[in-house]
């Protein structure tokens, strides 16, 4: 008989939701207790309405499940959001008034004070901060959310420099594959042979999220970090993957060099570091000069490690660096699977298998 | 019988040279009286030498031409030279030292302090230049340089900006397209379904010569604008048009509205607005959240017109924007031929037909 | 005043829609009376509800017109229809009741028998089943059909090889383009480094239209020629061009030269070969071995020309070659327009300007 | 100690080269003894020369070989060639004269009598054609060559078909990736948002080298199999995986469902479905409307498994289906390696360890 903790998934149909499921598949410690989806695919079996888009194939034990509808209760001790923003909100919140963890990919309650906006790597103490939402809101589960797929990557590779060297200014240009858009997304006519330079809503979240990852704990809540973030969004024709070009300057004068070791260095906690899905190490340094690239480096750490390159010094502020993501797996469902694995790390999540 | 000014192309089978042989196959000025290539294919007739690439037919009358060697003398009042950086310097230097005006998109000359590098737009008066050029190196001719591809656009769009609140820091972070490499250039093996954000050379040349462009005429030859730039360049899948996004900061605060009405009014002057590739306006902006795009918005102005949009107050400098122009025509070909035009309508080069 | 003949454009905002608008702009014969669309855009400017995908600017008389209902009457002796299928049929039957000619490109009435499919060079000769129609039917105007895109460049090209040789097999694999699906139409993620072996009904079409139109007048309407067709259709990433690989036998061994004679002087009757869309030739021939290429070979006659390249012996059937349409200009609007000048040269439809 | 059988890379740094490395790094029978590149690299260090573009870390063990000129003696009972067409005939013949078995990518010994062309499912008795050769050569060891890319998926899908129903024609339309071409290979200006008709030599290939393949061993050597093969070849804007139209007919009428079951069923000898490298099945049906897709099902069978689709009645021959193979791995590499690995299997290659 299986020991493993039961998940679900909401939203399991879309883009994220098949990553989830990929994900969990084959997890160490979670196995899927149930998926859900909206009304009209609720009732149906798995496998007859997913339009499956993974390279590798459905696993036929999920394929077999009953699609249910997205609310409580369901099977699992964690419920995997990838629901849309347009309905997320209530199901979430009924779901962790219900007692499940809710892991959230939905921008929804990212910015609320008492919700953790979690890089395990990054900033795993602000973990306690469900303490809070669940005394608040008399939970018997809480809310986790995952940052938005670009400030993922970015605040991950800030956070040793933030450590280190306190950032104070932040520039960002970034080219983003259309699977950030979900299926169907972003229509061909708009993105072959050219560059959109607009998604909606994404320089905001990059700006606000950012800070609040990389913010400290207070009484209060989180206080964000104070630096001011100038972001542009891009959409490029790439699948998957988002580069970003950034420049920081900082508190004092910092050599590529340092930054470089900061970044080799970095490691998450040693609960983290342990975590099935955390990748060794989180940070890859790549020195050659036209890297990193998203068909070459997307998959390093399974997907899990961001890749940074081209550290240099920066003629306006202090450095520039290229770094890259993978924006469904380290942005999105990948990210959410190794918070869930950081409850269970951290006692609060049944015991590890 | 013709009355226009006979010219010259040397390089005229790859990328750049085929971009003029199309531009001035109807120019109301210019007649192409030779094209000139390396010496394996001088001697052969241009239409069965070159692997044509526009999508408009190879203009009969220039497919007929024999190829000639890029040695002078070659009949032409003007030698517009799409030759590589490798060999230009003493050819395009013999030209010049032969009496015709080397009308160069090779990086070569470009920083030579009296080589005029020319937008004419932005700096018309830098022309003068070439009175000390000829004096200095006993030309009978002279040597005029036409900027690096995306810095065109960016100093262009610049320009206004600069002159009516002083830039003092640039952030630029390019998305350009692959026709800027030349053919067979960029394999497409390294940029299907990818992005390299490295491009050798481009970010130190962004950095010098938009300098240089927007700098002011001194005793000493042009004294170059003082701002720092920090540029990020990257290779994208486009064919054609360079997308960057840009942070600017100013002497003062400016708003985007003040920012988009120097752009909006900009014109060169009234000399430059009437010559026949000067696009009218120079600077077009566009209010469309998601615009300019390379795919849409590549071809106004015939290609010479730089497009700007999405003009707004940036958290780190004064503003953010994005801007678009046409590596081969208003980064090349165009502006080469636009140069020419100015030395027509300055009274330098015989008579306007 | 005007003397142009007033048109309406039935399904104004989409892809074909906005290619209509474009050419008729500024069409010798022809003026945009009306744009109609959806319920939820009328009653609103033209400018402020579409999505304007065209590389040239909309033009400005257009944007201002009210969108108005689909539904007669509206002004316009000729209704362009760039409908759903799934709506069309009874708005077009309403407007050609109501009296207007209605030349669609949607495929509802295609294959009825008394409605003719036309491609002017081809089969101007079935024009007269509309007499047919507007008696039997009892309408004052009349429904023409616009072949589906991948066919109208097909049929085009079979048409002299036809005429001359007799098709008696025909085998077509299709790379097509997105355009082909309008907007938002094939999503992103389905065809970025990808082909979609798979477009729906598009194989049966192919097959059955192009019968229809390479058949002869008989007393019962159009008897579609008797050749087998075996399609294979296949969506590519590219924007706009259907490029189609084509292996034709015939009643008699056909050598090379021949048919390359035959594609080469084929002309359409005088009167088709004076409209003003009507391309000259309406194929070309490339001798080039990697020849036609939707990038480079997708403008030719306006976009109105097939191009054919590397005719050559089949090893199965006789011939082997290559063709290249634009599937929304000769493919959808721009066949259109011409197959509504031609009902003006042919004395239907007003007088000539 | 190792008892892995050593084997040798000859083009070890070019893109099948690479493929070997990454294929060969950690295989269970054969150990990477040497690197051999041209003289340029020949004496430098692996890791140092390479442009490592495969999606995997390069191995360290390989990185740190020392490149051998491409010459005997090399270490290594195999050498695996992805050599050029230009120098691999003298090379290679130079190896299997020094006693190495010699499994080739390159096309040069393909059509020779004595040269075994190999689909290890399809035809692996035509690998006692070397018997011949080594006598006849008198050479201690021989060349066996891999079929071209897009040969090998065709020809592995038609094996079955051919055996159960006998093959009279095909009709094969392909859609070739851009690996198929190496590095740097089809220049980016070529192939975005393009289609290329046109591959050198190619369609001869395909009609060739698939007649080999299915033919049968006789006194005289292989009797290649009778039917004619019409071959169009296109190049795509697509990274791996070659997709295939294809058409039959067969020496009687097929039902679609007969052909199903005679790919489903389709395995190679036992000895050769044990290979490491085989995939179990080597044919795939996937029986979704629009599927195979190259970046969906490109990584089936590890990269060796044939996925096929679309099924269909053919109205001109009988059968109509879709095809998509792995050009670097099936098409090249994975299936040299197999090739070896059925030397090992049939005890002409020391022992299986």
């Amino acid at each position: 008989m299986s020991t493993k903790i039961p998940v679900c998934i909401l939203g399991a149909t879309g883009t994220v939701g098949q990553k989830f499921v990929r994900l969990l598949a084959s997890h160490p410690w979670f196995e899927v207790a149930a998926v859900a989806a909206s009304s009209a695919s609720a009732g149906r079996r798995y496998g007859d309405v997913v339009r499956w888009r993974e390279q590798v194939e459905l696993p036929p034990g999920i394929a077999g499940l009953t699609i249910r509808e997205c609310a409580p209760p369901l099977p699992g001790a964690v419920a995997f959001s990838a629901l849309d923003a347009e309905v997320a909100g209530p199901i979430e919140q009924a779901f962790a008034a219900a007692g499940a963890f809710v892991v959230t990919n939905t921008r929804t309650h990212r910015m609320e004070p008492d919700v953790p906006l979690l890089i395990p790597e990054a900033n795993a103490d602000h973990l306690v901060l469900i303490d809070r939402q669940r005394t608040e809101r008399g939970w018997s589960g809480a809310i986790l959310a995952n940052p938005n797929c670009s400030t993922a990557a970015l605040a991950l590779a800030l956070a040793p420099l933030h450590r280190a060297f306190g950032v104070e200014k932040l520039f960002v240009s970034t080219m983003q594959a259309v699977s950030g858009a979900g299926y169907p997304g972003v229509p061909s006519l708009d993105i072959l042979g050219n560059v959109v330079p607009h998604i909606g809503g994404e320089e905001e979240k990059i700006e606000r999220e950012s800070r609040k990852i990389l913010g400290v704990l207070g009484p209060a809540g989180v206080e964000p970090a104070a630096f001011p973030v100038s972001a542009h969004t891009n959409r490029v024709a790439v699948v998957d993957g988002h580069l970003e070009t950034v420049s920081v300057g900082f508190r004092r004068r910092v050599a590529p060099e340092e930054a470089m070791a900061a970044l080799r260095e970095f490691r998450g906690s040693p609960c983290v570091a342990e975590l099935p899905s955390s990748p060794n190490p989180p940070i890859e340094l790549d020195s050659r000069a036209d890297r990193p690239q998203p068909r070459l480096d997307l998959e390093r750490g399974g997907g899990m490690a961001v890749t940074v390159g081209r550290v240099r010094p920066c003629p306006v502020l202090d450095l520039r660096m290229v770094l890259l993501g993978h924006n469904t797996i380290r942005g999105a469902a990948g990210q959410a699977v190794q918070i869930a694995e950081l409850l269970v790390a951290d006692g609060r999540l049944g015991r590890r298998p």
